[in-house]
């Protein structure tokens, strides 16, 4: 199949035009892309070595390139808007609507989608330093500061849905271990009786935490199907029979683990 | 200042939602917003919800409230469109010209754009445990597997920016610092001898350092501004000397930072 070239053009790090072009593609099944992300291009000088360079891909043959533009300088839009590309401009598209609704004419400011903001920054690498510390119930130190506790059996995914929740949104995540000695009972740990109203369960399908487990430690006991059935079966009852509300986390990607938390605990983001 | 509400509208995570219209709403400055994100709209029931939700809230007063909606299915849209709101709609807008230029229709299935992947989930995921434990050169056992190496002194940045690569790109990303006895001299770490071609430097302000470090340890002579102008500026010798690129964190985001490396290093994402 002949590959079609995708460029995602920004004049700050394409984050905005990469999930633009990535969703709008998601719809289109059986293609082949050839994806390449173009960050900071935030001049005509280098709007026009970009050009070159779609326009040289273009030339190559194959169906024509696509763009997804986020830039909002109107120099630089100039340029790469005559390539021999469909241009696909998140800018020029929305920013005049906004503009009548607002009231308010756009800064034409570059780069400011993911900027650095010194507040934004150090909330964050309070949460990553905090999800870091207590990661796995490393430390129980500062349970009380946790806005969210997620408890799972070992390798469900709680240890990346805490680091994502605390990296994207600042929030203070951490997670706990659910081990043989708590599953048996069921019960709860001990450490985490008066932060219930913190808990969130994970649990997952036993072939799916068989697999992951098995990657760690292949043919072990710990990665048995009966061993993972067992362990999700009794997390589930303690879930239940506790009120934790809980989530499947055997299908879903790491954004859906923590949008489906932030949703269900009502945390605002 | 009245504020406007501000719905992201979305069938799935909302993150595309959010981005969309974040980056939008970043040219208009001095406007006071309250933003909302709501997630999963994903059936026509749940949009009727939304859609009575956003008409209260117009209804209490205040300017028309902005959505932006990337749900993908038409029974949706029709209703969310019928909202006393500005209707800022990714799909439709966009959907038809990429119909038309690939020559395939678009397959309206939701929640596609941050969606489970079995195979980048475990990429993901063993890039993340990856950059746990060689966090801060706590180990350098498998520092051969590392595809980046950031280096620099204490507190200026190294952690969430690997965690970050990890975390989105599947970067094998790690840092080490540098410590008093390497920046004397200045020479880099014996342990990284060998890797000079994965390493990339971070560097700092000294004033944004002491801040920094001044969270952690208050007053400390490790926090002072002398000492932090002094480790930035034997570690920028040692960057020159080895002809180390590197690049200045102070006024960046997380997410600059990894667009920077990933664009020095000419790394996929």
């Amino acid at each position: 199949m002949t590959t079609r070239h995708v460029f995602f053009v920004s004049d700050g790090t394409g984050i905005t035009a990469e999930t633009l072009g990535n969703t709008l593609l998601t719809q289109f099944e059986g293609m082949d892309f050839t994806k390449s992300s173009l960050p900071f291009i935030s001049t005509t000088d280098k709007a026009r070595v970009t050009a070159d360079y779609i326009n040289h891909v273009a030339s190559t043959g194959g169906p024509r390139p696509l763009v997804f533009s986020t830039t909002v300088s109107d120099g630089v839009r100039a340029v790469l808007r005559n390539c021999n590309a469909l241009f696909i401009d998140l800018f020029d598209t929305y920013i005049h609507g906004l503009e009548a609704e607002l009231g308010v004419a756009p800064t034409h400011a570059q780069g400011r989608a993911h900027s650095a903001n010194t507040r934004r920054y150090d909330a964050r690498i309070e949460a990553i330093n905090y999800a870091l510390e207590h990661d796995d119930g490393q430390s129980v130190r500062e349970l009380g500061k946790a806005e969210l506790i997620l408890i799972a059996p070992s390798r469900c995914g709680k240890t990346p849905t805490s680091l994502y929740l605390a990296m994207q949104h600042g929030i203070f995540a951490t997670n706990f271990p659910l081990l043989d000695e708590d599953l048996e009972k069921p019960a709860l740990p001990k450490t985490l009786l008066g932060h219930e109203s913190k808990l969130f369960g994970v649990t997952s399908e036993p072939e799916r935490l068989s697999q992951v487990r098995n990657e760690r430690r292949p043919g072990s006991r710990y990665a048995s199907i009966a061993q993972c059935s067992y362990e999700l079966r009794q997390a589930e009852t303690l879930y239940r029979k506790q009120q934790i509300p809980f989530v499947n986390s055997a299908n879903m990607s790491i954004e859906e683990m923590a949008a489906t938390v932030l949703h269900e605990k009502g945390l605002k983001r």
